[in-house]
C-alpha cells in the first residue's frame, strides 16, 4: 500500500489519485484548492467537547465515545445506542453513520435472530423508508452501520436494523464484497486501539453520449427510497501507541463486485469522498491529531 | 381557482391533487399518512422566538423578518441582508431560499447594474459553485432569491448575486415564464400584508422503459453543480385584516415552458413539495396561524 503521512497543518492529498479515483472524478476537479495553505482555510465544523480521557480504550459501544473525531456535516444527527447517524429527508436514506470498533464493542450474546427491520418513526412519514418500499425492488436492505459490530448489546445491534441506517444495496454486492470490506474493519480492532468507521451512500455522475455529466440513480417503492450509485467506508485508525491516526478511506459501486479483487482496489484519496459527498472528514480529524497518514491505493 | 380551507390542526390535502401534481408524483404515494390525526404527530422544527408584534408591517426587509412562517429544515442554514438561506454542500446549490416581501422591500434606488455574482466563501472551497462552472455551460445563473425583489437596499440585492443563492437554470425558462412568476409575487404585495416565499430546486423521478423510476440530473463545470429537474416556489401569503394565511405552490420543469400557458397550470399540492423535497412547510405555518388556505390548480 502507498502510504501518505504529513504532520501538522501541511497535510496535502491528491498525488495519490488511484486508477479508482480518477474514474470515480473523471473531470480533473480533483486539482482546485491542492495549495499548502488550504488546511488553514477549511471552516471547521464544532465539535461537542468529548475528552480523549474520557474514552477509555478498552470500553464498548456507545454513541458518545464515536463522536472523537467529529462528524462531517451537522445535518439531522440522530444518536442511536452504539452508532450516530446524519438523516437525508430527501433520499429517505442515511447521508453518513459513524461506529466505533474495538474487541468490547465485537464482543457479547447479541444475536441478529432477535432483531427486525424496523421504520424509524423519529422521521417525518413523508421522508420515511418502509419495509413495503423494499419488498420486491430487486435489492436488499443493506446496513451502513453493520450488525455484526455491535454485539456487546442487543439494543446496540437492534438500533443498526431502523431503515433510516440502510440503504437499498445490490444483494450480491451485500453478501459478498460489501460484507468482506465489513469484516476487514472488524479484523483492523486486533491491530489498531479503536478502528472509526464512518459509511455512506454516494451519487456519482457519469458522463453520457452527449459528453455531458450526469447522476442518474434509481428510487424504490411508495417513499421513493434512493438507491445509491456507489458507498464509501472512511476508516479512522487509532494507532495503539499514540503515534497518531491511520485514514482508509473506501469507494465501491452498488453492484456485483468479484470478490476476487483486492479490497485495496477500492481505496480513494479522502478527497474524493469529501468532493462527492458534500461532506469534510479532514478538518475534524486533525484537531485530534498531529499525524494522519492517508493510506491510497496498492 | 379550486380553493381549500380548514381550521386549527386537522387540515388535510391532496383532495385537490391536480393533473400537474398528479404527473409529478405519479406512483400514487400522495395518499400515505392523509390520516386526520397526522397533524398532530408532525415532528415540528423548532423555530426562534419572533414575536409578530416586532415585524411591522411596513417594514422592509432584513432577515429576521423573514422566519416568521418558520424555516422549512434548519440545515447548513445561512443569513443574509434580506433572505435566509440552507446551502446543500452536495449539490453546490441550496435547498431553499426564503424571502419577505412587501411595497418597502420593493422600493429603492439599487440597481443590480452594479451587481456581479460571486462565489459564497462561507462555503467550502470543495462544495462551492464559481462562475466558471456556469461558463459555457448552456445554462443560466437562475437566482432563487430574485434581485428585483431586494430594491430597498443594495447589499440586499447584491446579496442575491451569491452562487449559494443561484442554480443552474433554462434560459428560456429564466428570462420568460420563470421571471413572469416573481412578477406575480411581487404584484401579491398589493393585496397582502406580507409574500414570504420560498424558493428551490427539486430532483424529481421519471419512469424510465424498464418500468423504474430514476432521478437523473446534468452536474456542470468542475465542481458539478447539478441542474435541478424542476423548481419550486411556495407563497405564504399574509392577509392584511388578520383572516389568516393563503398558500400557492407551484413546480416548474427546468426547461422552456411556454408564457401563455397560465401560471396556475403549476400550482401543485403543498405536499407534493414537501414529499420530494424533504422539507417540510406546513408544521411551521400551523404554529402562526389557525386558518390556512391552501390554494391548489384552477
Amino acid at each position: 500500500m502507498r502510504r501518505w503521512c504529513r504532520s501538522g497543518l501541511t497535510l496535502l492529498f491528491g498525488a495519490g489519485l488511484g486508477a479508482a479515483a480518477t474514474r470515480l472524478w473523471s473531470d480533473g476537479s480533483g486539482q482546485d484548492g491542492r495549495d499548502s495553505g488550504l488546511l488553514s482555510r477549511l471552516p471547521v465544523i464544532p465539535v461537542s467537547a468529548v475528552q480523549a480521557s474520557t474514552l477509555p480504550a478498552d470500553s464498548s459501544g456507545g454513541s458518545g465515545a464515536v463522536m472523537k473525531y467529529g462528524f462531517p456535516s451537522l445535518v439531522n444527527v440522530k444518536t442511536r445506542e452504539s452508532y450516530v447517524t446524519s438523516y437525508d429527508p430527501r433520499t429517505r436514506t442515511a447521508n453518513w453513520v459513524i461506529e466505533r470498533l474495538n474487541p468490547a464493542a465485537l464482543t457479547g450474546q447479541s444475536d441478529r435472530k432477535y432483531c427486525e427491520f424496523k421504520e424509524d418513526d423519529s422521521v417525518h412519514v413523508f421522508h420515511r423508508a418502509t419495509n413495503a418500499d423494499y419488498k420486491g425492488s430487486g435489492f436488499d436492505r443493506g446496513h451502513l452501520a453493520a450488525a455484526g459490530n455491535h454485539k456487546w448489546s442487543q439494543k446496540a445491534m437492534e438500533d443498526t436494523f431502523y431503515l433510516s441506517n440502510v440503504a437499498p444495496q445490490n444483494p450480491h454486492l451485500n453478501q459478498k464484497t460489501w460484507n468482506n470490506l465489513e469484516k476487514l474493519c472488524r479484523s483492523l480492532t486486533k491491530r489498531y486501539l479503536n478502528v472509526y468507521v464512518c459509511t455512506g451512500p454516494l451519487y456519482l455522475p457519469r458522463r453520457e453520449a452527449n459528453g455531458n455529466l450526469y447522476v442518474r440513480y434509481q428510487v424504490i417503492g411508495r417513499n421513493h427510497v434512493a438507491v445509491p450509485t456507489h458507498f464509501f467506508k472512511v476508516l479512522i485508525l487509532e494507532q495503539a501507541d499514540g503515534r497518531g491516526v491511520e485514514l482508509r478511506s473506501y469507494v465501491l459501486p452498488n453492484e456485483p463486485v468479484d470478490e476476487q479483487i483486492p479490497l485495496e482496489t477500492f481505496l480513494v484519496p479522502i478527497e474524493t469522498i469529501e468532493r462527492a459527498s458534500g461532506l469534510l472528514f479532514v478538518p475534524n480529524i486533525m484537531k485530534r491529531t498531529s499525524s494522519l497518514q492517508a493510506i491510497t491505493h496498492k
